[in-house]
């Protein structure tokens, strides 16, 4: 954990939808690895299914945005973002689908999730 | 219902979280009363606890922004917006506290969420 950049205040426990952009997200060893750039959002039920995110921090991913399944990310309140046990060997065999920025279908957005789900 | 305003074109059922704004909502008559300005999430769940959404098409509140409990939302996939069985005069009685453009304490949203609920 980098204690340097954590902070002991709760953050509100809503967030905004216009204000979701720039979310940190981290590795499992606590680094720092990118931001959310959107989140997606079901209309019916209100429930996010997935976050549009940029990479930045691994080595070979600079700046790559990818579709992450919403139940892979888990807010950590003091630091105010979100945790996450994907790799970078994950994103880089990741369906190409889930690099193009647009909303997916019902079928691709499952796929994503057992795909990230699934053993290592 | 006004059938001029009607699409048969099925809208896509995901809404990115930076594509919220302008979302139509319709009373229970079906008539266009306002648009939403921002959902508000629960950071942890990922699940849209409430609206902020500008009401312009009853008399008496031009433009007045109020917070809407997420569950008095219901999604119109033919009319691409939400419909609401919310009344003026509901809105007109609503607490102070919903009124104002931030972010609500979980005292205040359950508070809301009841007195949408309860019986006219």
């Amino acid at each position: 954990m980098e204690e340097t950049v954590t902070s002991a205040v709760p953050s509100h426990p809503l967030i905004e939808s216009d204000r979701v952009e720039g979310t940190a997200v981290f590795d499992a060893s606590g680094k720092r690895i990118g931001t959310i750039k959107r989140l997606v959002i079901e209309k019916v039920s209100g429930q996010v299914v997935y976050a549009v995110t940029a990479f930045g921090g691994f080595l070979d991913l600079d700046s790559e945005v990818h579709t992450i399944p919403w139940e892979q990310l888990h807010y950590d309140t003091k630091r105010h973002g979100y945790h996450t046990t994907i790799t970078e060997e994950q994103l880089r065999d990741a369906p190409e689908f889930s690099r193009d920025d647009t909303l997916l279908s019902r079928r691709e957005w499952e796929t994503l999730s057992e795909y990230y789900a699934g053993p290592l």
